[in-house]
């Protein structure tokens, strides 16, 4: 799934709302919205943008870090991080039947999440990336091993191009997040859909 | 009420916890928390802590800006800015009983807000204030004039000393709130008194 990060849009001069729609033309069925250090009001008007062009696609909407903003734009669920709320409290706001994602970063985090209530886990990050350059070196397709079929889906995240698809499912991802590479090539739709193709293994190769 | 703002506490190398239980010892019946750009557990952390000690002394606590925050750490209610969440949205997420405060700072804010469902209005900067250098320079009591008597508490915020109190009074202020005045005398629960003291009209002058 495409992260619309408002953040990273706006260093590549992009609206996220357009970002999201063409992600939604090139056929993502799932997008996390993500507006760090925004204020409480200019994030809950992105997401309810983002979730009316989500819906008119039959798409799932994930909110980054505000179980508040989750429950007011309507979206599917939330995303948190290890120093965010944390995933019992998130569902005590958006409710026991919501999308609650968590990010692990290394073996310790993983069995931790595994043990909680999240419906999935987000692993990475697997290769380096330049979106959060705090989050520290690669840790390889080898993570996503670590957390795969131990009853909870993996998405893994962190630097993956569309070249790099294949070995994180072949480590056993169920999902990949995607932030910077949609944006990058200046065609989120054909990004997102060459992300697709790959994804099922249908790309020509 | 003394609003326990993290980060200035930080910068008098203070533990905000450690400050509002200063101010709950001098007196005071109300707290704010303030935890501008910390991360969600962070800040639920340290209003959880807040909450206790307000308990303790049948005191009541506002949080800032963050409603999914004040619901799961059981405080009394919010406090927003004019960039923050909507209060009618806050309503939907701390429900319809809750303490919901909305700072205005001219004319045609406090005209919105009396309008609307807040259960208070701050109103300010009164005087210029060093806590929060954007908000420019000092409205004079005149502001808080404006406000009052028109069927909602107002809160004079902003560079209120301890020799300003009379003057926000007398121009109708039901409250005020502080930051900066409380810390940087060293002795926050005797400074909440002398407040207090010259909010009731009982000071020494």
């Amino acid at each position: 799934y495409p992260i619309i990060d408002a953040g990273v849009c706006g260093q590549h001069g992009l609206d996220p709302a357009a970002v999201a729609k063409a992600c939604l033309r090139g056929g993502a069925r799932l997008l996390q919205v993500r507006h760090k250090d925004a204020a409480g009001a200019a994030f809950l008007s992105l997401a309810e943008r983002i979730v009316a062009l989500a819906r008119a696609h039959g798409a799932a909407v994930i909110i980054n870090d505000r179980p508040d903003i989750a429950r007011l734009c309507g979206a599917d669920g939330v995303h948190v991080g290890q120093d965010d709320l944390p995933v019992d409290d998130v569902r005590r706001i958006v409710g026991p039947d919501a999308i609650v994602g968590l990010s692990t970063h290394d073996e310790r985090q993983i069995d931790a999440a595994l043990a909680g209530s999240a419906s999935y886990i987000a692993v990475g990050p697997i290769f380096a990336t330049a979106t959060q350059t705090a989050a520290g070196p690669g840790r390889g397709p080898g993570l996503v091993r670590y957390a795969a079929g131990r009853g909870k889906p993996v998405v893994a995240i962190g630097g993956i191009t569309v070249d790099r698809v294949r070995a994180v499912v072949e480590a056993g991802a169920s999902a990949i997040a995607v932030v910077s590479d949609l944006l990058s090539r200046g065609d989120p739709e054909t990004r997102t859909r060459r992300f697709l193709s790959e994804l099922s293994g249908n790309a020509e190769r």
